[in-house]
């Protein structure tokens, strides 16, 4: 466990010193679970959002891209169910004016008993050493049984509670506990409120007419409000799909683990649209599709397990989590989620207009169903990019830092480096620069000395480094250096364009799906 | 002008019906100023927007990109002068309970009078026909004079007053000429107040600790607070700059022409670092090559023109719009603006943290001077929109819409058409679709008449039509139809990638800059 928190401090130390994540205005002491993706960050979030819409929008013949507005009209959020039941239960301390979410302070104290447990574990591994049998210990033990009989009674009562929203129950719970403000030990509470996690704002000025708008919390109405316009003007067939990258906003009172949890983050989502009663075939299929994507991404299939949901959204007939195994443990990375025909039946009857596709084959009218793919773009470059950071010591014995992102999804394809600004292989660089440029994201660099060079290319995870050296003037050959495997080859000028392709066209990954 | 209000309609049915750009929220009878891209506006825009990044960052060694959030700390509004004067003047008619910008009420009047100007402009034309010489008219008749000299009577009264923050004069004005509400006719009004701009929002639950924050109402200033991090972390010495792509917000109280001016909207904006007393060279440079960029599309160089500031922003110490023909005249299209240290100091006022670069050459610290240009992204989308919409007639009398998009902005690269499902032909035709997909954004589609197809295409700007027909089954050739020409070539299929990547390569345009 000590270990996981040193990969996810060095993961963030990282990610900032390497132009990948800033905290937002931070030279205001930051904004809260807000973040700026830095020059090299940007790259590789565009170059993720490229997978994703290639292998949507361009390599499906019936999936189209759109991009709807984060402002939108505010009867849209009754009808998707947000402005009533996207909350979160929330309690102060009357002393500390501090407000917590309450199943959160429940878990947290639920995660004390854990951690007691794990001791008692430990202790035992100890004492056992190479004959500890974990499993056997675990279920015979009286002490880590009485924990573990505790935490899930308590787990289960607060779940219980929260799904028959009865708050005065969750109140209680805390209170029976014992559970205090963690910073002034205060036991003083309100009581449990709901809290809604949208962000809301005001549009036009008058204060008779100013219509109270919210920032949108999931990308999937824009497309839902959409649906007709699009098939409409598309003239698809169903089945056929509609993607979205874009900004969502959720005001998260506990929002921790860095770009995992934010306030400001973006979904890539698809909305597929078939016909009632061909849902679940649909839903397996692309349970299937979008693991694949994941795993031609190469960070390891072990990385991956799907979550199947027992407990369903009022929305859905069926759902699962793809999750990855994060510096924390596995996490949802993607959502996968037969959404039935719930929005659009909704939206029919929020803005009284039909939303119904004609199926000629069935010769009927009927509203479409809906399974939707969904994965949080940046928790997906958390996923790359700290799977793909690592420490090596090299053969004599001194360390690199290493990223080793897949060659297409890298910030900079290839660096070009003149062993020296002189004699005119700055020059000669400067020509091989400007040949590439059209192609490729490049990183120009004349300066320290070349391993240093190298280094720094290393830990932004820039597959091919070129030197330019005295012979290059006189046969027009460089040296191409890979970022993996640290071989130098010497290569024709000429060769360059075609040698950075192969490795970074997204060609490589896209035919793996 | 009748006909340019007709072009001006047709480009936003078109641009509805073809899946370019749709009301947000529709169904809800729309949010007023707020538009969703469709399927293929999706596509231009995201093609706008690589052309930019592409010859912004890529391009150029020493310029690189970022993508900083949406919220930011409220302290940077301050500093930036968002909150104290980012304002427009407003005005209430107590009978109608309707607001108004009253300047917008001023130069509406003043524009009525231009109207009465141009109307006696015209009958003279009628007159004396060919030997009308205008110039010399308006010059001189007592008419004309008079109307023009009292509309810069009191446009430049309402400039004075503006300037000097006197809205009491601002609303005698309106009463001394009397402007009534045009719906209702009633000219009770209130004073003229200042009405904020930007979206407020609210960080966080507690009612003590909530945060007011803003929606950005520009991408510059995550740019700017950023500045020390980028510097660092890329080791850039100056000059260097910082592009940057993203939605900005204005809760604009008067928002029209379509998506001209828009409460949510998206920008294109780079700020350029350079040491001071050298940012007039480098405000030269910049405004030739962003014109560059602009004529490189190829929409003819008589539509776009410099428009050079006179009265500067207070920040600024030089400033030009590079405008362009829109239907509805020349309008701003981007901003070239030197800005001097300006919003650096002031953030380093308000954060207490420096913002200075240390010069080798120099060997002093100072604060960086800055020349920003700032495009608007929908504002270009629709100028290539409008401008490349046309109605042809045919050599056999026919019409067609052609949208003469530049080759490597079209939505769609190539249109794959079986001349018939059955056959084989569709079969054939799924073959090249899947060959060709990874690298080409591809449509796909089998039924109706070849000529139909071929309109629908020329319709959304696909440069080629590629048509499947029995004798592909035998030599592996297809006919590739050209948008612009409508000439067709039978090629064969193992060139086709070789073709298309000819002339939509964005090298095309990039090379011209």
């Amino acid at each position: 466990m000590a270990k996981q928190e040193d990969v996810f401090k060095k993961v963030i130390s990282h990610a900032k010193e390497y132009g990948f994540i800033f905290p937002s205005s931070e030279i205001y002491d930051g904004l809260s679970a807000v973040y700026d993706y830095g020059q090299n960050g940007a790259e590789l979030k565009n170059n993720i959002k490229q997978y994703w819409w290639k292998a949507m929008v361009q390599l499906n013949e019936n999936i189209v891209g759109i991009d709807s507005a984060i402002l939108m009209h505010p009867t849209t959020w009754k009808a998707s169910g947000h402005v009533d039941a996207f909350n979160d239960p929330l309690i102060d301390n009357k002393d500390s004016k501090k407000r917590f979410r309450a199943d959160v302070l429940v878990e947290d104290y639920c995660a004390k008993i854990e951690d007691k447990e794990n001791k008692e574990i430990e202790k035992a591994a100890k004492r056992f050493g190479d004959a500890f049998d974990k499993d056997q210990f675990v279920a015979t033990n009286p002490k880590v049984l009485e924990y573990r009989a505790r935490r899930e009674a308590i787990l289960s009562r607060l779940a219980k509670s929260l799904e028959n929203e009865d708050l005065a129950d969750v109140k209680a719970l805390i209170e029976e506990l014992e559970i205090a403000d963690p910073d002034t030990g205060s036991k003083n509470w309100t009581d449990v409120r709901q809290f809604n996690l949208m962000f809301g704002t005001k549009l036009g000025a008058s204060a008779d007419s100013a219509m109270d708008l919210y920032l949108r919390p999931e990308t999937a109405q824009g497309i839902f409000v959409n649906f007709l316009n699009v098939q409409k003007t598309s003239r698809h067939k169903l089945p056929f799909g509609i993607a979205q990258i874009g900004k969502a906003f959720r005001n998260e009172i506990v929002a921790r683990q860095f770009i995992f949890r934010m306030r400001e983050f973006e979904q890539m989502e698809m909305q597929f649209f078939v016909a009632p009663g061909t849902e679940l075939e649909f839903y397996e299929k692309w349970k299937q599709t979008r693991l694949k994507w994941h795993l031609a991404l190469g960070l390891g299939d072990e990385n991956y397990r799907f979550h199947d949901h027992e407990k369903l959204a009022h929305y859905a007939n069926a759902a699962a989590d793809i999750e990855f195994n994060f510096p924390f443990g596995f996490k949802e990375l993607e959502g996968i989620h037969s959404r039935t025909d719930f929005d659009l039946k909704a939206h029919e009857k929020y803005s009284g207009r039909k939303l119904q596709y004609f199926d000629p084959e069935r010769n009927e009218n009927y509203v479409p169903y809906v399974v939707e793919t969904s994965v949080g773009l940046d928790r997906l470059f958390l996923a790359l990019f700290s799977h793909c950071l690592r420490d090596e010591v090299l053969e004599d014995g001194s360390e690199r830092t290493v990223l080793s992102l897949p060659p297409a999804l890298a910030p900079v394809k290839a660096a070009i480096l003149p062993l020296m600004k002189k004699d005119g292989l700055a020059e000669y660089a400067e020509k091989i620069f400007n040949d590439l440029k059209y192609d490729f994201n490049l990183f120009y660099e004349e300066k320290d000395a070349i391993g240093k060079r190298y280094r720094r290319q290393d830990a932004i995870g820039t597959p091919y480094c070129i030197t330019i050296d005295h012979d290059s003037l006189i046969d027009h050959t460089v040296t191409i250096r890979d970022r993996d495997t640290m071989q130098q080859e010497r290569v024709p000028v000429s060769e360059l364009r075609r040698i950075i392709d192969e490795k970074t066209n997204f060609r490589n990954i896209l035919s793996k799906i």
